[in-house]
């Protein structure tokens, strides 16, 4: 509504674009890992893990900050879920990782490439959005484009799921990388969540 | 509570229920979906796509819509829930629609057309309990039919998955037909959780 | 923020502790029925059930009482959303016993059992937490140690999967096993995700 004094920003929204470049590196990180041979994919892992512990660590600090201050410069509950659908994002990057060397899989299929390839394109627009967030401007190009991101996911998941279920004799191996080709749709729909979110904020605050 | 004013319905309900009526069409597009042959299927699911497209843009209407109002009928956070949960019905219901064609699915066991039959009529008892939120009056038998349905939807789901799991040599076919009665099964669970929502405004605002 | 006055409790934090009891009684039925012979499954499945219903049904007064006192004892958003989490915890612990009742496992892995023991540990910590947050006092230790729980669930979750995936020539088995140890791992999940909430309220309330 726009209708009360916000406090002036402390740094939220620098805090939650920091957030938000973790998901950079984790998604390039991601993309890296499955371009590896299996051999070489432990060790990316743990980079990728060490990106989704200092995420875990960025939230819990703001989280703190959140219920510390007594006037935020956007909704208390906003800012929150913020933080939360980001820490999402980058939970499910993560997870994919993980399963992928868990699973121990072999070839990776083109399309899951093509998924990962748009988790990269969701990180970076939003992390050049986070701090557009302060002034509540040109946020609109960010979510229209991420959820053109993710109408574009959503066919490659399906013929990804497709490839998987219906042409692959080895039931192991659709287990596998039905769960690895899932959790990369999650992912991609959590930046479209998030993306809803700050939607809903800039049409409330405008 | 029902101490403060609230402000006249600007059309909310209504909105709200046109939503649900698409899930009436969606649930009987998906279960005419399940009664074909493999092969007629592609066309249906199409129309189910259209009708959970349409309820997308109506969802995106509301949303902005009770972010652009100042004075809503019930609780701003009420209504924005409302909509998300009825999206996640037409969401589940479209996604099961979606793997059932996917997956190229040949007999489509009897159990699974129960759960079908079962959303159907959660979708009718939802669509005639949403012009009713403007009064609040009369909501009760809504929410003990949808908990009455939704146990039974358990029971059922139970004896797919049992018949699924146990009884089937092909480890394929277990995989696509787990997904299908999986999705069924979260549609129902997400009209319970509609119906709780129903529930805590009717007691809240009463 | 603690500056404005809350109302006296009126046996809230008493119901959680009630609710929190139950998934101490849970969890342990949970680890018994794992421990016996397939054939002697059903009808401690169905004490896990009964403990879930009453569960149920304590989280359903719960919900009402809130929705109908005016000054509640915290944030009603934050008591809803406590009982609500404790729900779930609940739902995950029987929906695993349940699992494994269906799918008529027969060895059940040891690190299945671990991920059973740590279950354990949560809902004891969780149940002795509770009746604190009337005082919010010494709440850390409780977060802190479900947190230490969950990092050494994931390991254990891991390995299991590992195991399960890797190890299991039959595609049936690997699916049942999987399904198990994802719903233990997605029980111990929502015992973190409940001690979350809490360390989120004491700072608030601080």
């Amino acid at each position: 509504m726009g209708l009360f004094n916000r406090a002036k920003d402390e740094g939220f929204f620098e805090q939650l674009t920091e957030i938000a470049n973790n998901l950079i590196e984790g998604t390039d990180i991601l993309a890296k890992l499955m371009s590896l041979p299996t051999a070489q994919r432990d060790g990316v892992r743990n980079d990728l893990h060490a990106v989704e512990n200092s995420s875990d660590d960025l939230t819990h600090e703001f989280m703190n900050k959140i219920n510390q201050t007594f006037v935020t410069p956007l909704d208390r509950d906003d800012l929150s879920e913020l933080a939360y659908r980001l820490d999402d994002c980058m939970d499910l990057v993560d997870e994919a990782g993980n399963l992928i060397v868990v699973y121990q899989l072999q070839e990776i299929p083109e399309c899951l490439h093509k998924q990962a390839a748009i988790l990269q394109k969701c990180a970076k627009v939003t992390a050049s959005a986070m701090p557009r967030l302060k002034t509540l401007d040109e946020l609109r190009e960010y979510w229209v484009e991420v959820n053109r991101l993710e109408n574009q996911a959503d066919q490659i998941y399906m013929h990804c799921l497709s490839d998987i279920v219906n042409h692959n004799p080895d039931p192991i191996a659709v287990i596998k990388l039905k769960d690895v080709t899932e959790r990369l749709e999650d992912a991609c729909d959590a930046f479209e969540h998030l993306a809803a979110l700050v939607e809903g904020i800039a049409i409330k605050e405008s």
